[in-house]
């Protein structure tokens, strides 16, 4: 059990922002909130994984929805509040803890807010070790851990609690109605025990942003080098260095959907990069030639600072690297391919992890 | 306090499907489960609205979405029990009765279904008095009763309760859920006390379309006019006497809309009349005339039999004769015209009482 405090959040803020792999939300409005948050309730609370009891309800909570609509529509107290009421009360003896959905982008921060208002600890753990664009891509879903307590809120005082026969009809039955509530909105979500997250969620991962944020923040840390110190915490591949040249972005059925075309500068001179998204950057491809897919983490960073770029934040001109981590175990089992690998998203590609597709052309 | 058994049943069937103008949902197969339920639970309870505690929760049930749907994705147990345990549960003490949203169609007779599966009472009263496409259209919203306890379940395990700032909220949130449900959903919904349902629902309208029924079906009562008969029952006017020459249907966004042309016959030679719909119809007009309007209940009859037809079921070439009824007071006040009133649903015309049109030309 540790306190965060102004610095660590900011540190988290970051590091998720590139574990967002380009979705998730920008972090920057919600670290503004979690400032605020932290100004008036005092440090949050972290506590590890084992430090859970075994029967306790941990509800975790996320922000759904298109980026670039809540980077307009802004998050709302009440919208956390309505949220976490509706789906605290259907909890038997209601929630011990908070963690992240995902611990990508300003989700990330989503579960400090929480946890200030309603003085309850954050795990430090979540369930995707990225960001995915859909509600039944979670580590719990993989697992079979049934979507308790699933409830939708919005900043106008609606909210929606939703029992689903699966996953994909949880998927199905939310995502008009994350539409119809303005195209984000806040969920709190796949309540679980602390046994069910000791088995089933991604253990170390809000530790694990901060140790990235303050990699890319830290001189001290980083002695001006923030891509070779991030590589040394993630052991991510560099891709290429390269401007955009092109950029097609549709925001439409609660997502942001579109292609981001990279030409190579410098030594990668000549080559020409089409990176997908659907929320996040989901494959990178050269010619013919697979670069790097989904469930891998591909992240587009800022060519000077290494800080990351989401996809609502891709600008035409910007000089920036393109980069790639190895995913989470998890989702490199047969399951996890299948519900999050390059088919499932309509690509024509099979999965073929970034390690063994360095050097190599498909 | 009266038990009603099969013939009762069947008499309410035919009423409510009148009543319901063309909407609310075919009666033919909610008549089949709920005489199912008769034989396996035995004789309905129906309660005065007189002999409600005041401070007794009601829990009112119904069909939502496009009848067309409804008609072939048959109504479950699994939907009507899902729905009713998720809106009990958020009603402190639970249900003291239930009763029809909608008399109108095979609404009116999902609550004696959920009655005998769940052991409560029929209140003899409903919303409507009728049928109406959207779900704001109550005479408890009229009345700003609150909206509590709504629920929406399909036939496969989903469920989903929803709060909304308001009615048209509600509807915003519901339609892309019934939508995504495959089109047709239970829902229990404007759960009210005792007291709310003697200032505010439309009191006796079981009973009446068990008149109507009656009116319609036995030889003893209408003595082989049943035209005449309903019209002793209901005052209702006969517009016209016609056959189906156009008829144009598209279902979509969870509704049924449409129109159909009317050529008239015998005594109506050479007129010419356009009935607009929206599950229900909604409008009725012969040139730039109107003949009637919502919320008066516009009613397309079989011109032997006089027996109502549903907009699914409108046919070309079918024999037709077009009434029109007054519709509840509570329609006819200036909230009730701006909630169902022809402009509402797009029309170029104001409200005229329907007795008010007979004869003039506007």
């Amino acid at each position: 059990m540790r306190y965060l405090h102004n610095l660590a959040v900011s540190h988290i803020a970051t590091g998720a922002a590139l574990l967002g792999t380009g979705g998730g939300g920008d972090p920057a409005i919600n670290l503004l909130i979690a400032r605020k948050a932290i100004e008036t309730y005092g440090p949050v609370k972290l506590i590890d994984v084992n430090e859970l009891p075994l029967d306790a309800w941990v509800l975790p909570v996320g922000g759904v929805g298109a980026p670039t609509v809540g980077a307009e529509k802004l998050l709302s107290w009440t919208e956390i509040d309505e949220s976490f009421a509706v789906s605290n009360a259907a909890l038997p003896g209601g929630a011990y803890a908070t963690m992240p959905i995902e611990i990508g982008g300003g989700n990330a921060l989503l579960p400090f807010v929480l946890a200030m208002r309603h003085g309850l600890p954050v795990v430090d753990a979540d369930t995707l070790g990225r960001a995915f664009p859909e509600m039944q891509m979670s580590s719990l879903a993989l697992d079979k851990v049934p979507m308790r307590a699933f409830s939708l809120a919005d900043e106008k005082g609606n909210t929606c609690l939703i029992k689903a026969s699966n996953p994909s009809w949880m998927e199905a039955l939310a995502r008009p109605v994350i539409d119809a509530m303005g195209g984000a909105a806040t969920a709190c979500a796949y309540a679980c025990t602390g046994e069910e997250v000791r088995t089933s969620a991604l253990h170390g991962t809000v530790s694990l942003s901060e140790r990235i944020g303050r990699a890319l923040m830290d001189r001290d840390v980083n002695r001006g080098d923030p891509l070779a110190a991030l590589i040394a915490e993630t052991a991510a591949h560099v891709l290429l260095g390269a401007k955009v040249v092109e950029l097609e972005t549709k925001t439409d059925g609660g997502f942001v959907r579109g292609g981001v075309t990279l030409a190579g500068l410098g030594a990668d001179n000549g080559r020409r990069v089409e990176v997908a998204f659907q929320n996040e950057y989901l494959l990178a491809t050269e010619g013919t030639s697979l670069l790097a897919t989904t469930p891998d983490l591909i992240c587009i960073l800022d060519r000077d600072t290494a800080m990351p770029i989401s996809t609502e934040n891709l600008r035409y001109g910007a000089r920036v690297t393109l980069i790639a981590i190895a995913c989470h175990p998890k989702w490199r089992s047969a399951a996890g391919i299948r519900a999050t690998g390059p088919r499932y998203f309509g690509f024509g590609f099979d999965y073929v992890p970034v390690e063994k597709l360095i050097g190599s052309t498909l």
